[in-house]
């Protein structure tokens, strides 16, 4: 058995994210297996470095497999992309090694959350950013987001769910950047880890900071509370992408 | 009656086009009358600068109309952006002279051909750039797209096709340039004016010179020929779009 990790990119649109809640749904996880089994020949079981929610992307998805071949990488990939939908992608192959684990490996990810920022919406960015036609103060999201960096207690921007919620939710954020690029903004985040929904927890609480409807000191006081009810709304899964996972 | 003219950005991937050729198609235009018929009250015409082909996208396609109304240019483009569908976006909107039409009263077009050229596809641009994984030399391609600046006679770029074919084949290119930016290539086109599927026709041939499959002086040959069969193959609509249309 070898041991192999592939970068995937999805168009998180049509996908009911990478693992199935329910019956019947495409997952990203699902087609992936599928074209495994045609390659391989054996049923072989996907790893992602976590999962993503019905309608994020990735542009870096890592996952790992373990798989009795004689194929090196490269044919994998090609393989595994002439087979695949064209909404997902393996954009690189290599082998591991054996004790190699696709999550419990992960040492950061970073996550992209794309907000559009302009009076009307866009036709071509409808899926893959957030559509926001309010003024938006940048320097005072910018100030907020400082009071996230480094490591904290981040139990107010995870999600309530019974299933996914942690005990341990102290995390390290170890960059937080907001770009302004024309019409776009840009929110990313490297992290050591990340709570169920915390990425969109903090963007809707940075977006309520931004157009004024929370205070920018707000942010220190609602880290502090450790209740989701403090924070600010979640924002819409299809403005996020899973950018990169290093191990 | 008052005479406005609209921009319009649409993804062309959902649309059979901005006309229809046959019963039950989606168009741009019927999109838009459609709405057009529910802001207004009436049945209201849209003029576009010119018809995209099925897949073709546009960021600046312009459209007019005339209707009978005392709502400000503003208005309408807000009522009509929360009425049309998500992959189709009303961007600019202005009154203008009663003479004005957006077919005739064109003076320039600029189109832009996107190549994603690497050894992989793209999920994300699947719907919007031709995937090429070839090794493309642009000197060749600038070198040979240099011969059809200028006046010419772009016979041996006209599509055949009895209903959309034009005697008078001869336009201008004022504007010819091949960019490169990490694995995309841009085409970018301006001219008075485009025959059926010329962007497309060049392009074909653009790429088969700089992939080697035609010499790069054979383009002043093909362009002496005024035959299509001379020419290389037709590019994939879902590659271009209309970016600006100017008066």
């Amino acid at each position: 058995m070898k041991t192999f990790k592939i970068i995937l990119e999805y168009d998180g649109a049509g996908f009911c994210g990478w693992q199935a809640q329910g019956q019947g749904e495409r997952t990203v996880q699902g087609e992936l297996e599928s074209v495994l089994l045609k390659v391989f020949k054996k049923p072989v079981m996907a790893i992602a470095s976590g999962r993503t929610d019905s309608g994020v992307h990735a542009r870096g998805q890592a996952v790992s497999f373990k798989a009795d071949t004689r194929m090196k990488p490269l044919e994998i990939m090609r393989a595994l992309n002439s087979l695949l939908p064209s909404d997902v992608v393996v954009r690189e192959g290599t082998r591991v090694k054996s004790n190699f684990h696709a999550q419990y490996s992960v040492k950061e990810k970073t996550y992209r959350y794309t907000v559009l920022n302009r009076g009307y919406r866009s036709a071509f960015l409808r899926d893959r950013a957030l559509f926001y036609p309010y003024s938006l103060n940048m320097t005072r999201m910018r100030r907020a987001a400082r009071h996230l960096v480094g490591r904290h207690d981040f139990k107010s921007f995870q999600a309530y769910d019974p299933l996914r919620a942690e005990r341990q939710t102290v995390r390290t954020i170890k960059k937080l950047a907001l770009k302004k690029e024309g019409e776009l903004i840009f929110i990313d985040i490297t992290a050591d880890g990340f709570l169920y929904k915390m990425v969109r927890n903090i963007v809707g609480t940075l977006l309520a900071i931004g157009s004024g409807q929370l205070p920018t000191e707000k942010m220190a006081d609602i880290l502090k509370a450790k209740d989701r009810k403090a924070a600010g709304e979640t924002a819409p899964a299809h403005g996020l992408c899973l950018m990169q996972v290093k191990y």
